[in-house]
């Protein structure tokens, strides 16, 4: 199943190039008073609400795609969790550039460990990227994402998958600089999401899905998660190993070689086998 | 006026050793739907709550501080914010024990930036610190906190202050090692937020504060807030210059010089001149 969030906090089934609006079946979340839960309410109710949106989504009337904005599909994630250098041959470009890569953020990921972003960064391909910093290079990054379905803490690789709802395509939009990650990775809009998330029984092995990212036309990274140096089921025993991931927590597992800047009027096309493809404007 | 939260997500007038329960006034924020607000409700409405607040512990019955369990006092933050390395005295420590602190983490906070820390390892005094890595090092790391009142982004350090909405004491309990702060800090119970928080209007100039830590009895971390390298309101400029400060968010001004290890039994005692004291116990 694929599930969209879109133009006006509305919740939709995704089939084919037609938005199907279930937001209806969201009565059954009721509401909540304060303190708010610290996970998201949809994705923690998603088994009761999948043949809600099935039955809902037979009388919808359908939207054509293209005539919608594409919020993410992930209302209220808790964390952000990223990984970085995950990729053999992006590592060995950061080493290569010298000039843009700074040597503190250059190692292994084991070594590193992994990153937040605020949860502030986040939008929809529909809102796009405002860039920032004007005099600093903005870059793109394309990542498979994970939505977290279930809370666990310290989940061995073995059972890792047991806990994801889906995927989404992250841009982990990032700031060049000496800075820690999780600053300059986490200006408003850094992080976008979408353009829906499959859900897990859809896509039950993120091993082997090809991916690309292009700027204007011209393709700039192209990669497959299986060259991940640590795979999904290996990131979400890592993460775990240091706190508890809860419903609606985000991984973003890295990004392949090939990343550069993006300036404003550029149009970013990002697409994952499998999941499908969004179209991201800088402004 | 100092606020907390306490038991079972009571809120709370405190007065000398005396809890008053206000929670009655929280029926003001109304219930949430799907998909929740990305701030605090309750610092959202601080202005038309605190004299609710005032009114109802007229007529409440105290209840002794000590008798209470002691919760977050900011219930949902949307992000945790937290300044490296912003005592001089700290930052030459860490230059001089090449063992304990990676070297790709001993540098000018200019440089460094700040950093983020998760909000799934926030818990009051009362809930303690849980150690989770029984082989490597845990710190304690006082620090002054800042609640965010009003969303802002690109502030002025000259205008910092008017948006923020009142200050507490934060332990950034810190793994020690060689990954990135955002991972090291963002442990379950990594952050103890307390013993509550005091409102801008008491506390109108956060530049001259005493503190003190002390583990077991003995003083550890003992500074004052005007030897801060970056202060609060350039750390406000600083921070949203990145991205927008959400109501709710926390600031952690960063911690001074004694950070050392804590083990399981240990008892940590944190003090801030006009806020007041807590304790927190590690198991």
């Amino acid at each position: 199943m694929r599930i969209c969030r879109f133009n006006d906090n509305r919740v939709g089934l995704v089939r084919d190039d037609h938005v199907y609006d279930v937001t209806a079946a969201l009565s059954e979340l009721g509401t909540f008073s304060y303190p708010l839960p610290r996970f998201d309410p949809m994705i923690a109710q998603l088994p009761k609400l999948m043949p809600l949106f099935e039955e809902i989504a037979k009388t919808a009337t359908p939207i054509k795609l293209s005539s919608v904005k594409l919020l993410s599909p992930v209302a209220n994630p808790g964390k952000i969790v990223a990984a970085p250098v995950n990729y053999q041959a992006h590592l060995d470009e950061a080493i290569a550039e010298k000039e843009t890569f700074s040597r503190h953020h250059v190692r292994q990921i084991h070594e590193t460990g992994l990153f937040l972003k605020s949860t502030s960064s986040v939008v929809g391909p529909g809102e796009g990227v405002e860039l920032r910093f004007p005099d600093r290079r903005s870059d793109h990054e394309i990542e498979l994402g994970v939505v977290i379905g279930k809370a666990a803490t310290n989940v061995s690789a073995a059972n890792a998958l047991d806990i994801v709802a889906g995927y989404l395509i992250g841009l982990d939009m990032t700031v060049r600089g000496p800075e820690e990650r999780s600053l300059r990775k986490s200006v408003d809009t850094y992080t976008v999401l979408g353009p829906w998330f499959v859900t897990a029984d859809e896509l039950s092995d993120p091993s082997n899905l090809s991916f690309e990212l292009s700027v204007n036309g011209e393709v700039r990274q192209s990669a497959n998660t299986r060259d991940l140096v640590i795979d999904t089921p290996g990131l979400i025993e890592f993460a775990s190993k240091f706190y508890t991931l809860e419903v609606g927590d985000i991984l973003l597992t890295g990004t392949p070689e090939g990343v550069g800047p993006v300036k404003p009027g550029d149009r970013i096309s990002a697409t994952i086998e499998r999941i499908g493809s969004m179209d991201v404007e800088v402004r």
